[in-house]
């Protein structure tokens, strides 16, 4: 019999996810661990190693019935060579052969790529991307991620370092952003940005979700954020509608929590301000796999690169 | 024998060229039409056939000689149907079929495409991007297009509208632009607005061409000038660098003639705020093929088509 399951982890700035997916991307078994702690890159690797192991173990799995495993990675990564290039937002990490590393320790078949990049493809092959050949999917989030759809495959570019869609100007001049550019979208929208503009005007430090629990009840300072926030995202799609013309734009991620009234602006913005044939009968939903993505897409990849 | 010529059209603002290719893409013959007085839809359609008929009876071929006509067209194409969705500068079209008419009155195989994607492809089979699997071409000049190749492909996302580099916003605000959005690069650095600007710089009206030769002898506003388009230019490739992650970036049209100062600044701001793994090895290059470009493009265009 061929082998049955998938491992997959997801790995983010405050979070280890790990889990154990059957042929459907049902999700079996999920294991959590804070990495906060892990400040040394061998620690954090020793961490993945456990984390497992422990799915391993308590599902009595047998190396033959593991197809692969997946790891989704907030970095550019070298999908060719299983490298990690760097992680912006995790010091320590600098062409690390975390696949090789893996590959050894585990004798099954390891595959790595961008964390944003495989929600792409979970929410392309199983999603709200689902059955469209050109799509744009975007997490919102610390960082503003996202990954490109062309011709119904993950478009990766010349170093799969594409669709930095947190990373487009949408200014002349503007806010240094992480990034080393200027004005980039990540450095209006991106979580910590918005924490601070709701710290100046509610007066103190306020959750995301609070932020957002406000603006459905129709608290007008809480509206006027999101919609602050549905402006500038809009803008930066009016060029991506304009250069890329895809049939669907998703977006995910915790920010788009905010639901319709972000939602909205978007679509006010994109529909008033991108070109007509290129607006027309393009659709910008909500994703659909929640915080799940990165998980179902790392399956999804492994599954894809064993069949070959 | 297989047919052998191509009949290629490039349809501009001011002018219509006709020409006569040979299988290497050499241009035998070349038929120059002014188009301003071509007001009325009818009457640019018979110039059109009037400029393939003069072609053909000149160099006195058959139809079994032509492999077919191809057209470059200032505006949105359905590739398919072989139809002109409108021209943003030339008033009275509106779905024609274009193609059709033509096939009807020739009797060979009639393509039509948008004459900024045509000069990508040319550029990309013959010119700046041969050999690159993933390029944007940009042309500058009254309107800012330009066309994606991306796996070694021309990208023409949903409604073949794709790559309309002119219309990506690079501020929140600014001018309205002809597409009706706002702040849209061509609102910028468009040849009308360089103009306008020159008109203010140096007091009168003063041809690109003219500008370009005082830059080059060392003219402080002439170079301030060309730098002020090339950091414009330069923001809008931030994002698309890290969006597309391409290979190389291919720059033509007259206002490229700008040369030097112009390609140095673009280098220097994408060097600057473009993100590191895509900026690294990417190249920026200007155009190769000159005027000419739409025109090898409809050929080529005509000759991929037809071998199936």
């Amino acid at each position: 019999m061929a082998p049955h399951y998938c491992i997959a982890i997801d790995l983010g700035g405050t979070n280890l996810k790990t889990a154990l997916l059957d042929p459907r991307y049902k999700i079996l078994d999920r294991h959590l661990l804070f990495t906060g702690s892990f400040s040394r890159k061998a620690d954090l690797i020793r961490a993945i190693t456990r984390c497992v192991e422990t799915v391993i173990s308590r599902n009595k799995l047998r190396k033959k019935d593991i197809v692969g495993l997946g790891l989704g990675l907030p970095g550019p990564i070298d999908v060719e060579k299983k490298s990690v290039h760097f992680f912006p937002n995790i010091p320590g990490w600098k062409n690390v052969a975390l696949g090789r590393i893996l590959e050894q320790k585990f004798m099954v078949p390891v595959f790595l790529d961008n964390d944003a990049k495989l929600m792409a493809l979970a929410e392309h092959r199983l999603g709200a991307a689902r059955g469209f050949q050109h799509a744009v999917c975007i997490t919102l989030g610390t960082g503003v991620g996202g990954g490109i759809i062309i011709g119904g495959r993950l478009y990766r570019g010349r170093d799969n370092a594409s669709s930095e869609i947190g990373h487009i100007p949408i200014n002349e001049t503007g806010p240094l952003c992480n990034c080393g550019g200027r004005a980039c979208l990540e450095a209006y929208i991106g979580n910590r940005r918005i924490m601070q503009e709701a710290r100046r005007i509610f007066g103190r430090d306020i959750p995301l979700e609070e932020i957002s629990r406000r603006a459905r009840r129709g608290d007008r300072k809480a509206r006027a954020l999101w919609r602050a926030v549905g402006t500038r995202l809009g803008i930066m799609l009016v060029g991506v509608v304009n250069m890329l013309n895809p049939q669907v734009i998703v977006i995910g991620g915790g920010v788009a929590g905010a639901g319709a009234v972000l939602f909205e602006r978007v679509r006010e913005v994109v529909s008033a301000q991108a070109m007509a044939v290129q607006s027309r009968k393009l659709k910008i939903v909500r994703a659909k796999l929640g915080n799940d993505a990165g998980l179902i897409g790392a399956a999804v990849m492994v599954r894809e690169r064993t069949q070959g």
